[in-house]
C-alpha cells in the first residue's frame, strides 16, 4: 500500500519540539511499514524565523541548528530571519500544525493560540502539548474545530507522556466520574523530595535547576499554576466541566517549611503537590491545588521523583490510576505523535 | 438531537451479563443525554433459554429472573425455553452482539465463538470480556470484523475493568514495547496475600471461596490458565504478536510453598502471579506466566489484594502504569459499555 503522506508544519522547536522532530527521523521507515504514513515536515517556525518546503524539510539539519542554538531562519536556502509563526501557518499549505511553542499566559497565550486559531480555521489538524491555548480558550477552539471538520488534540497538555486525558475522556465514558486526583507537575515533587530528605529550600532549588527540570519563570510550578492550569483542562475535557484558572483554589510549594515536609516523611507520607477535581451532590465540581501528604495506602503514595500520576474515581468503572515514568522530556514530545496516530491511524 | 437506537443481543446472563443488563437500565437516560444513544436490548440468551422482542425487553424484569436463577426463556410471552444462543443471534435483527458467556476453552470456545462468528458474518458489531473466542481465533475474528465492514471489541478480557487494551492498542502507537507486565488475575493475588499473612493453603482456599472470586473450576485460575490467556490476548492485540497459548511459558500458584510466600513478604516482597512479554534482539517475544516476588519499587509492587495492573516499558512513552481497584465485578461488567461507546460514542 502507498504511504499516505501528512504535511505538518511545527510551530516551537525547543525542549519538546527539537526531540519531536527527531522522533519524526527516528521513526519515520517505522511510520512507513506500520501505518502507512508518510509524516513530511513542510514548514517550521521558532521565536526568531521560520523555514518552509513544499518538498519537505530535512529533519536532522533542523535538529543541528537548534541543538547549536541557532534559529530555523538560517536554514539553508529556505530559511527566513523575523518571519513569524503566524504568518507561517498561514501561508504554507499542510494537513497539520503542531504547536509546541512555550506555554505563555501572560501573553494571552500567544504566539500559541494565533497559530491554532489560524490552522484550525484553514482547516487544518491541531496537535499541541501547548497548554496556553487549551486553558485559555477550550471552548471556542473545540468548537472551531468541529466546524471546520478538522481534530484538536492535546494530550501532552497534563501529564507529560501519560495519556490521562484519552483515558478519561475516552475510556471513562458512560461514567460518573466522583473525583480526578492528579500530580501532574514533576519539578515540585523533585524538590519536596529533596526537602524530605532534608535540603534546604535553597539546596532544593539549585539541585532542580541543575536537573534542568525548572523553567525560567520558576513561579509557574512553585506556585502551583502549571498543575492549575492542567487541572483546568483536565476539568473541561474530561468532566465536560467549563473551568477556568481563576474558579480552582491554588496553593503552591513556595514558602513551604522544610521541617514539615521531613517531619511528614518521617510519618511516612508522601508529600506533592495534588490537584483535586471533587464532585458535588449537586453535580458541580470544586477544584484545587495545593500541598497534600499523602499515606502510603494513595494510589499515587509511592510516586518516585520523575513520576507523575493520575487517579480516576468513578461510580462504574472502580477507581483507576495512570502513572508514567519520564526520566526525559521524551515521552512529553511523543504525545505529539501518538495525537497525530489518534488522528490517521486507521489501526 | 433525536437518540440513536442501537439494538442490541445479549448472550450470558451470569455474574458479568446480569450486571451490564442493570447497568443499561441504570444509565439509560445519562446515555441519552450525553451521547444520544438509546441503548435496547432485543435479544437475550443464557445457557438454558432465549427471550427477544423487537420492541425492547424489559430490563429489570431479566435481572429479576437471574436474580431468582431462573432462565430467560422463562420471560414472560416472548420466552423460549431449549432455543440457543447461536440461533438467537442467527435469527434477531439488532445491531450488535453483547457476548457475555463464560469462558469454555475445552469446549473450542462455545458457545462464545459460534455466536462471535454468526454476529460479524452477518454485520454486527460485537463486544466481549470473553477470553475464549478472542484467544482461540483472534486473527479470523479481527479479519472477519474488517471484511464485513464492523467492529470487535473486547476490552474485558484482560485486566477487568482497566482499558489495559485500549491504553495498549492506540495510546502507544508509534513505539516499541519492550516489556509488559501484568498482574491480571485477582484470585491468586487473594490467595498469595493470605498465605503471605500465615494462612495455610486450605484456609486461603476457602477464604478464596467464599469470597467469590474463586471459579467453579479452580484450576483455571490456579494453574495460570486465565493469567495465559490474557497474557495471550495482550501479545495478539497490543504486541502484534500472534501468540497462541501453548507460546506461553506456564507456571501458576497451585503447591507455591507458604512459607516461601511467607518469607518474601517478609522481606518486603510482595508475591504474585505475573504475566510478562519481553521483547529480544530480533523482534521477537518470549511470553511467559510465573509467580513472581515483586520488590517495593516495582511499579505493581504496592497492589492491594483487589488490584490488577499492567506495565508497559516503551521507547519513547517512558514506562506507563495502569491499576485498577475493583472491589466487585462491575467494572468488568461495564467493559461492554466502554465497548459499546468507543464504537457509538461520536465525542
Amino acid at each position: 500500500m502507498d504511504a499516505r503522506t501528512v504535511n505538518i508544519v511545527l510551530v516551537g522547536v525547543g525542549n519538546l519540539g527539537r526531540r519531536f522532530t527527531q522522533l519524526l527521523a527516528d521513526k519515520a521507515a517505522h511510520l512507513k511499514t506500520r501505518y502507512s504514513l508518510d509524516l513530511r515536515l513542510v514548514g517550521v517556525a521558532d521565536s526568531r524565523g521560520v523555514a518552509s518546503d513544499p518538498a519537505g524539510l530535512d529533519l536532522e539539519t533542523i535538529v543541528r541548528i537548534k541543538t547549536d542554538e541557532g534559529s530555523v531562519g538560517e536554514y539553508p536556502n529556505v530559511g527566513k530571519l523575523q518571519a513569524t509563526a503566524v504568518e507561517l501557518v498561514r501561508e504554507v499549505e499542510a494537513n497539520l500544525l503542531c504547536e509546541a511553542s512555550p506555554v505563555n499566559l501572560q501573553a494571552g497565550g500567544e504566539p500559541g493560540l494565533s497559530c491554532v486559531r489560524t490552522a484550525l480555521a484553514k482547516g487544518m489538524h491541531v496537535v499541541t502539548p501547548n497548554k496556553g491555548p487549551i486553558v485559555l480558550a477550550y471552548r471556542e477552539l473545540v468548537d472551531l474545530a468541529a466546524s471546520h471538520g478538522v481534530k484538536l488534540r492535546f494530550d501532552g497538555t497534563v501529564a507529560g507522556g501519560l495519556p490521562a486525558l484519552y483515558l478519561g475522556m475516552r475510556d471513562l465514558r458512560g461514567a460518573t466520574i466522583e473525583r480526578i486526583e492528579a500530580v501532574p507537575n514533576v519539578v515540585t515533587g523533585f524538590i519536596l523530595d529533596q526537602l524530605a530528605e532534608g535540603a534546604s529550600w535553597e539546596d532544593a532549588l539549585a539541585r532542580a535547576q541543575e536537573s534542568g527540570h525548572l523553567e525560567a519563570d520558576p513561579s509557574w510550578d512553585l506556585d502551583g499554576w502549571d498543575a492549575t492550569a492542567k487541572l483546568a483542562i483536565l476539568a473541561n475535557a474530561v468532566l465536560d466541566y467549563p473551568a477556568r484558572l481563576e474558579d480552582v483554589s491554588r496553593e503552591g510549594i513556595t514558602g513551604i517549611s522544610p521541617e514539615k515536609v521531613k517531619r511528614e516523611a518521617a510519618r511516612d507520607q508522601l508529600i506533592r503537590l495534588l490537584a483535586v477535581a471533587e464532585r458535588a451532590e449537586d453535580g458541580n465540581y470544586s477544584l484545587r491545588v495545593r500541598p497534600e501528604a499523602l499515606p502510603k495506602t494513595h494510589p499515587l503514595g509511592h510516586l518516585g521523583s520523575h513520576k507523575i500520576g493520575v487517579v480516576y474515581t468513578t461510580d462504574i468503572y472502580g477507581t483507576i490510576t495512570a502513572i508514567i515514568d519520564e526520566p526525559t522530556p521524551l515521552p512529553s514530545a511523543a504525545t505529539m505523535l501518538r495525537d497525530i496516530l489518534d488522528i490517521y491511524a486507521t489501526q
